[in-house]
C-alpha cells in the first residue's frame, strides 16, 4: 500500500496502555497519530508534559510536543483507539462510532455485547460480519471492535490451531501474569516482590467468557459461545512483561503429540488477516526445549506478536497439557487493538478521506 | 517431657537444607544437636567456616564452633537427620539404619520404596507401621523414613481434609515454587529475575505419584496408593521461600462450600501426632480474604509449619477451586523431617541412651 | 515494672506505618492499644475491615475488632503515636500536646523544628531537655518528639560512636532504600521490578539536615546542628525491607582499623536509654563477613532494632568507608517512635493516670 | 566500505559473555563469525546443542548449527574475540596474538599490562599508539587490546566530557551493579531476591585502577594513570541489565551547572573513533527528569551502547554529584570488545586477507 496514511486519534493516550499506542503508532506504515485525547486534567498540556512516561526510553520525538486534546467527539479521524477505562469508554466509544468513527477498544466495556465484534485476526477474523447488525441496530455510522483481555489473547492463539483440528472441549487454565497488566501504578512493590498474588479482580470470569466468544461462532447476524468448559486461575507474579500460562486440554478426538505439535507450528493466519503489517510471520512459535517458554526470555518473539508454546506432554487427566506465553501489551492490549485496525483496514471497513 | 535430650546428627550439615535443620535444632525441646556431618570438603574444620551460611543471621552459636565430622556411620546418635542430595543418601542411609539409628530423610532416594515410610505426621501416621517389615527385610536395627517433596507436602496438607471427608478422585495442580526450593546455589538469578521458569526437573512426576502414597493406605504390611489421578505443572517464580500452588479437585461426593470450608478448619492432628512440639496448632488455615493466601504474608503461619488455604470455590470441570500455601522448608524440607522425628519418637522407635 | 500498662492512642492507624504499630504495640510491656484512630473513610469501622492489612499475616487479635475512631483530639491517653502524612501531622499533633498528651511522631512535620527533639536513644536521648522550652514555648501541657527518617537513623547509630570516639567532619552516603519505605501503595511495581530510582523525594535534604541535628548538641534550651558536612545519594531498589548504605567518613582525626570496630561493636546505650524494652542489646552488630550486611539476612537482627556494619575498610579519598543496614520499619519507622515513647516514659515525661 | 566480512573467531564462546558475542556479531556489517571455540566439553557439539543459551530468544540461525571448535590456536581468522575466563586468558591470548591475530578481549588477565591497551574508542583512542612496542616487546605479529570492566566503562564515559573540560581530581563512586555482570549461572537467586549483595570480589580494586588507566596518557611507548583519585563501592542488586552508578566528583575547576550539562551533552567521538558501526551516535545521553536514568528504562538507549546520565547536581562535599548508568554486556562486556574491533579495522590494525 502506498496510500497516504490514516489520521488516527488516541483516547486515554497518557495512561500505560495509551503510552503503547503511542509507541507502536509512532511508525506505523498504515497510521499516523493526529490527536492525542486524555482526561481534563492533560488536555492543553504538551504530550511530554502530561504523561509520566513509564516505557523504556520516552515518547517519540512526534508525540512529545503534541498538545493533549480534551476526549469529548469531534476529533476527526476515521480511526480511533481507545486506551480508556472501562466506565469511560462505555459512555464515550458509541460517541465516536456515532459519528463514523472505527473505534477499536481495548476495554472491557463492550466485550461481551453480542453485536460487537471480539477479535483476534489469526483466531476469529470472520466475527467482522457482525458489523452490518451493529451499526444497523445502533444507527451508527462506524464501529466498534474490541480486543480480548490479556491473557485470554494468549490462550485463544495457542489453542486455536488445536481447537480446529480436534475439537477442544475442556479447558484447564492457571496464569502467572506480568504486573504490567494491571496498568500504571497499578500493583503496588509490596503486594509484588517476593509474593504471588493468587487473585486478579474480575480476569478469570473474563478468560472464561471471552475464550468462548473467540472460538465461537458467527452465523447470519448471530454471535454463538464455543461449547468449551473452561476454568480459569489468575495469578500476578514479579514479572515485568509476558504472561505465562500452563494449559491442560481435552479434545473430541485425542491428538498424537505429533499432530498437536504440527498444528501448533503450522498454525498460519488466512484471509484478510494475513499480510497484516504488524502480524507475526507465524503466530505461534513452538519452543522444544524443555524448559521454555520463559517470560524474560520469550516474551519478545516477533516484536511481542508471536505467542510462544513449550512443554508439549500428555496430561493424566485431560489428553495435552502445555505452557504457552504471550506478551500482555505488544500482543495483549494495545499491540491487539493495533492488529484490529489492521484488520478492518484490510476489510474495508475504516472509512478513508 | 523432662528427659534429657536425644543427641542427634545431621549429615550434609553445611548445605541449604542441612543448615535449616542446624536452625531447626538448635533450641529444640527434645533433641541436641550431637554431630554435624559432611563431606570431605568441610570434614575437620569449624562449622562456621566451614559453610557459607545462606539463611538469616548467622549459624547458631552452639553450631559456629563445632569441628565437622565426616559422613562414614559411626556416629553414635540414635536419630539422624539426612540433608543429603539423592546419591549420596541412597548409599549412606543404609548404613546408619544398619547399625541402629532411627534415619529422617529429607532425600528423594528412598521416598518411593516400598517399606519406607513416607510421611506427614498430620496426613498419614499410620504407615509408621511398615516399620516392622522394613526391618525384618532389611536386616536393619534401625530405620529409615522419608518426609515428601516439599509441594507435595502442601499439596497433602491441603487436600487431606477433604479427601476424608468426601473422597478426593482427580486433582489438577499447578504450582508455583520459590526458589528456596533449589538448594543453594541451585537457580541462577538470570534464570529467576523477571521471569517463570516453567519446568522443575523430576518435580511433577514426585508430586502425582507421593501424593498418591501419603494418601493410600498400609494394611498389613503392604502400602498402596490411593486411586487418585493426579496432573502436576511445577513452576519456578522469583519467590524466595513459599510454594503457591493452585489446585482443581474432583470427589467421590460434591461437598457444599461451607462443608469443604468445615472440613479444612477444622482438620488436626490426632493420635500420635498430635502434641508433637514444632508441629502446628492447626495444620491447615482458611484464608477467607479474596487474595489471600500470598507466599510473603502467609508463610510463616505457625513459625512456617501450618499450611494456608484460600480461594476456596466451585470450578467450572470440577468440584472446587482452591489455592494452597506451604513454607517450603520450614514445613516441606528440614521441618518435614523434624516433624517426622518427633513422631518417631512418640511412636517409641527412637532408641533411648 | 509491675505497673499497669500505660494506655496509647495510634494515629493513622490504617495505614502502613499504622500497622506497624498496631504489630508492635499489640504485646508490649508496658503500652496497650486504647484507641486507634483513622481518618473518616475508616472511622466507625472495624479496624479489621477498615485496614487492608500488609504486613506478614493479619492484625493482631485484639486490633481486629476494635472500633477505629475519628482523629480529633479528646482521646484521652497520655500517650499518642502519630503515623500520620505530613500536612495532618503538622495541624493535629499540636492539638493532642496541647491538652497534655505526648505525642510520639513518625511524621517529617515537626522534625526540624528548633524545638522539638529529633530522638534516637542511643543516640541523642539527652536532646529531651528540649521538653521545658516547647512546652513553655507552645504552651502545651503535653509535647512532641519526633523519630527522623528511617536512613538517617541508620546512618546516625553506625556513626555515632565514631563520632564520639574521632570526631565525624565529612561524610558521603549513598541509600539502597527497600520499598516498605514509601509506604502503601508507594512504589509501584513496574517502578521497582528489574529496575533502581535513582531518586526519592526530599530524602537526600532529609538525610543530610537531620544527621546533623541528631549528632548535634543541646546546650541551655538550644539546640545547634554538627559541623558535619554530608552529601547524601538515596536511591530505591527492589527489596521488600531493609536499607543499606555505604559511606565513606572522613574524622578530626583518623581511626586505626581495630579502634572504629572496638568503637562500634563496644557501643552501647547508656543512662536512661539503657533498658528500654524494645532496644538492642547491642544497637551496632559488626559483620566481619566480606559479604555482609545484607537486608534479607541481616535486617532482623535483635527483631529488627539493631544496626548491622561490615566491609569496614580505608577509603582511598576520607579516612573509612563501611556498608550500614537498618530495618526501615523495625528500627525506623514505627519502631523508632516506640523506642521513644519507651525514653519518655523512663525520663517520666508521660504522665501516668 | 563494501568490503568482504572479516572472518572473526570467538573464545568462549558458550558462556553467557561468549552468547553476547555471538548475537552482536551475528548480523555485523563489518565481520562474519568464522569459528566458535570452547572447552573441550563442547567441542565438536553443535553450537546449539553445546550451549545453554541465556539471552532471551535463541542462538542465531546461523550459529545454531555451527560446530564449535576446540580453543587452541591455530584458528585462521585476522580477529578473535576473547570471552575467557581470567586465567585461560592469560595462557590463550598471547598464542592468538603471537600468530597474527588481534585479538579483543573483555577478560580482565591483560587489562593492566603496561602494553596492552584497555580502550573505549571514544574515551582513549590513542592508547593504540602503544601496539607497536607491544609486538616489539613480546614478538608478537598480532596483538591484544583489552576492554575495561563494565562499571568502569560507564564511568569513564560518564566523566571523560568532564574531565576534559574541567580537569578531573576526585571520584566518589557507589555502584549497584546488575546479576548479569556475574556471567551464569553467576549470582544466586538466592543471594539476589529481595537482597543487595554490599560486595563484589574484585570489583572496587578493577574500578579504581582502569579509570585512571583509561583517562591516563600515552606518551612515546609509555603510559601514565591519570592522577586521579577514586574510592569506589561496589554492590550487586537484583536488577537483570544495567549498572546504575552514582557518583560525586571534584575537578581543577568548578564548572556551573550548565557548563556541565553542555559538556556531557555535547560529547562525540573523534578521529578513528568516530562513525564506528556499532557506536552510539552520541555516547552520553543526559535526562532531564529528577528520577532517571533507571536501568530497566534506559539500559537500551541506542541498542545499549549509549551510557545515560541525570540528577546532575552540586555536591556538599565535592562539585559535581550525578548517577551514570550503563548496559553492562551491550556496552560493558562483548558490547565494548566489538566496538573496541571497530576501532582497530579503522586504524589499519587488523590483517585482512
Amino acid at each position: 500500500m502506498t496510500m497516504a496514511k490514516i489520521p488516527v486519534a488516541i483516547l486515554g493516550a497518557t495512561g500505560a496502555v495509551g503510552q503503547r499506542f503511542v509507541q507502536l503508532l509512532a511508525a506505523h506504515p498504515w497510521f499516523e497519530i493526529a490527536a492525542l485525547a486524555a482526561s481534563p486534567r492533560s488536555a492543553g498540556r504538551r504530550y511530554g508534559d502530561a504523561c509520566h512516561w513509564v516505557l523504556p526510553g520516552g515518547p517519540p520525538d512526534a508525540a512529545r510536543d503534541r498538545v493533549v486534546v480534551p476526549l469529548e467527539p469531534g476529533l476527526d479521524t476515521p480511526l480511533v483507539f481507545s486506551a480508556l477505562p472501562a466506565d469511560a469508554a462505555r459512555d464515550l466509544e458509541p460517541l465516536y462510532a456515532q459519528q463514523g468513527c472505527a473505534v477499536c477498544s481495548n476495554a472491557s466495556a463492550f466485550r461481551q455485547a453480542p453485536d460487537v465484534p471480539l477479535i483476534i485476526p489469526e483466531v476469529n477474523a470472520d466475527h467482522l460480519s457482525l458489523i452490518p447488525a451493529q451499526r444497523a441496530g445502533r444507527g451508527w455510522k462506524g464501529l466498534i471492535v474490541t480486543s480480548p483481555n490479556c491473557t485470554t489473547t494468549g490462550i485463544a492463539l495457542a489453542v486455536k490451531p488445536l481447537h480446529d483440528a480436534f475439537g477442544l472441549q475442556r479447558l484447564f487454565a492457571v496464569s502467572m501474569q506480568a504486573v504490567s497488566g494491571g496498568g500504571y501504578p497499578g500493583v503496588a512493590s509490596l503486594d509484588a516482590l517476593d509474593n504471588v498474588l493468587p487473585y486478579i479482580e474480575g480476569e478469570e470470569e473474563k478468560i472464561e467468557r471471552e475464550t468462548r466468544i473467540l472460538l465461537g461462532r458467527v452465523q447470519g447476524q448471530a454471535r454463538s459461545e464455543a461449547p468449551i468448559i473452561v476454568s480459569a486461575q489468575a495469578n500476578r507474579v514479579p514479572v515485568v512483561d509476558g504472561h505465562t500460562i500452563c494449559l491442560s486440554l481435552h479434545f473430541a478426538r485425542q491428538p498424537r503429540m505429533d499432530e498437536a505439535i504440527a498444528a501448533l507450528a503450522g498454525f498460519r493466519a488466512t484471509g484478510l488477516a494475513s499480510g497484516l503489517p504488524s502480524a507475526p510471520r507465524q503466530p505461534v512459535h513452538v519452543r522444544p526445549e524443555p524448559d521454555r517458554p520463559q517470560p524474560r526470555r520469550d516474551r519478545d518473539a516477533e516484536n511481542g506478536t508471536a505467542v510462544s508454546v513449550g512443554r508439549i506432554r500428555t496430561c493424566p487427566l485431560q489428553h495435552l497439557r502445555l505452557v504457552a506465553l504471550v506478551h500482555n501489551t505488544l500482543r495483549g492490549g494495545a499491540g491487539g487493538a493495533v492488529l484490529n485496525a489492521e484488520l478492518l483496514v484490510a476489510a474495508g471497513l475504516v472509512k478513508r478521506a
